[in-house]
């Protein structure tokens, strides 16, 4: 778990900012390198990185690169970047958190302030993941405790250490059980339209040696009916107040089946993802993408050429749906959210 | 609503069955001709046709065909037919009543007569079908009342005209309800693995001229959140006596949102479906199918080279979530399913 998915080229002030092309996996593994503002905005917008948490931290990344370029751009640059993406809060997140760090700042210091920044988030993230994964095992030691059998996770999306800096969320817990010799095997849905299962989570799991099965997303239902599932894990892109919380698309659908067979679902998200100001699911924006995402697939299409197609790219699981939510604090009950909200968060650039 | 998706090629003693290659579609259009039994079995294996009413009456044809070359390989011809597709009951409905009605006949009656019941079969199901149309319309006209706008239906996979004979199961309310003038608009979801919404249901309803909408599986959720679903409108491909329902994999997904969002979850299907024999949906057998499906996409991979997949054909929707099924006989609740299922059936080939 030492690769990071985003760095600096090299320690110069000239260096570009390096990323894994999610768009090439899982057929080729590239690294394409960002210079300036312009390519981390389009890099965020056309999911060369994705997940809620690195988007925050490639956009702290972006910013830096825009700082140096013009120290004067600070506004212009956050709101270029905030733009790239609506529904994942940690955007905006580490955004605000970049601008009240460098707001105060003589021009002169903005570009190395700016990198600095990203540094620590990413350093922030991949702490605050680990975290997320100690105390997320604990769910998946006491299932194996009790059957002394695999633990069997369903997941989404990508919500693993391709979505993240490093570890991942969802996928946190899983590779500290595989530290502590819990055996996991993992049910990888697919994740349509963008296939970020089939691609990104099947690609990490292998590269990380975890046992693990693809699915199509319709499956999970029968998955979850027939007693294949002991947990469901998934990542978040941003959790209102109370608790609602907005994922990739068909996480609901998920988190409904888990409801009607008695099995956990559970969210795991840093402090970050959590968004005080949303009081409900109603008040997040659902990003609507490219119809053609899925009227074709690889450019062939699937559909009459007439077809029309809607294509938004996250759903909002109900709070009640969520057994608990695993953070960088422990374990948090929706019962608890408020406290949570409430508390001093620890870690992090802004700690 | 005249084409129908299954006939003899002419009247003549060598006429083949001619169906329309439904692996083809939405891309080119071809119909293909079968002059023998294994051509038949290989075509319903490979789903040339598909949707449980259609396989029924396409292994009737391939039945008819079989007992032309070899007049005593009633058992064989049976047992090769039966063989094609474990989860549709209709299947095994339409080859027991075949064999019922041909056993007592002297070998060289039996290609004529296996024709001849291959014939009312299909009348029957087109028939059933247009029934079960009238049926279920009204559900579509109480809600039209209601709101006075387009009725927004939800359905998955392909029930329509192009799993049955005419008409289909699932659109045959819409395409009532098009005669009668209520405005109709379908979202249309995908059904991966094999993309049957995409590829098919979406081709027929733009062959009918029904406004409709593709999606992705995984939008049931948004959608029904967001009060965009009226109705949800499905086939079946088995019913057990309690009225578990299997279905194309996913479809337990849909009636659990919908549950969740209080709209109504409603299996269209016609008595032939129902299966008094098997007394629930433990008793069901789920087809496995070929991992490629899954991992691959018209033969392009989406997924590591190494990825195993698992890819089950349908799952069972618990009796307690339909909220009534459609059928040519009327609307059943399921508290009124074991009357429903103790009446003589009226119409078809064994009344």
């Amino acid at each position: 778990m030492t690769d990071r998915t985003i760095r600096w080229e090299h320690d110069g002030d000239d260096a570009g900012v390096v990323v894994l092309d999610q768009t090439r996996l899982p057929h080729d593994v590239v690294e394409v390198v960002w210079h300036d503002l312009e390519a981390a905005a389009v890099g965020i917008e056309t999911m060369q990185v994705r997940g809620a948490p690195l988007i925050g931290v490639a956009a702290a990344h972006g910013l830096a690169l825009g700082l140096r370029t013009d120290p004067s751009s600070l506004d212009v640059a956050v709101d270029r970047l905030l733009a790239t993406r609506p529904t994942a809060v940690n955007l905006r997140w580490a955004l605000e958190r970049a601008r009240t760090t460098l707001e105060p700042l003589p021009l002169e210091d903005r570009a190395a302030a700016a990198r600095g920044f990203a540094r620590l988030l990413a350093d922030g993230d991949a702490e605050a993941c680990r975290r997320l994964g100690d105390a997320g095992v604990e769910l998946l030691a006491a299932i194996h405790a009790r059957t002394e059998a695999p633990v069997h996770v369903l997941t989404h999306c990508n919500a693993g250490r391709l979505a993240c800096v490093e570890w991942g969320t969802a996928t946190a817990p899983v590779y500290v059980a595989r530290e502590r010799g819990i055996p996991v095997h993992v049910w990888v849905s697919e994740t349509r339209p963008r296939n970020q299962g089939a691609a990104l989570t099947a690609w990490e799991l292998a590269d990380a040696g975890i046992p693990h099965t693809l699915v199509v997303d319709n499956a999970a239902g029968h998955l979850l009916a027939t007693g294949q599932v002991d947990i469901v894990l998934v990542g978040a892109d941003r959790i209102a107040a109370n608790g609602d919380t907005a994922n990739k698309i068909g996480t609901s659908l998920k988190a409904y089946a888990a409801d009607v067979h008695q099995v956990p679902f559970v969210v795991c998200a840093p402090r970050s993802t959590f968004d005080a100001r949303c009081p409900d699911g109603t008040a997040i924006p659902i990003e609507e993408r490219d119809p053609t995402e899925v009227t074709e697939f690889g450019g062939v299409p699937v559909a009459p050429p007439t077809t029309v197609a809607r294509n938004w790219g996250f759903d909002v699981t109900p709070a009640r749906f969520v057994h608990t939510f695993v953070t960088e604090d422990g374990l948090v009950g929706v019962d608890s959210l408020t406290a949570f909200l409430d508390e001093t968060p620890s870690g992090g650039p802004d700690a």
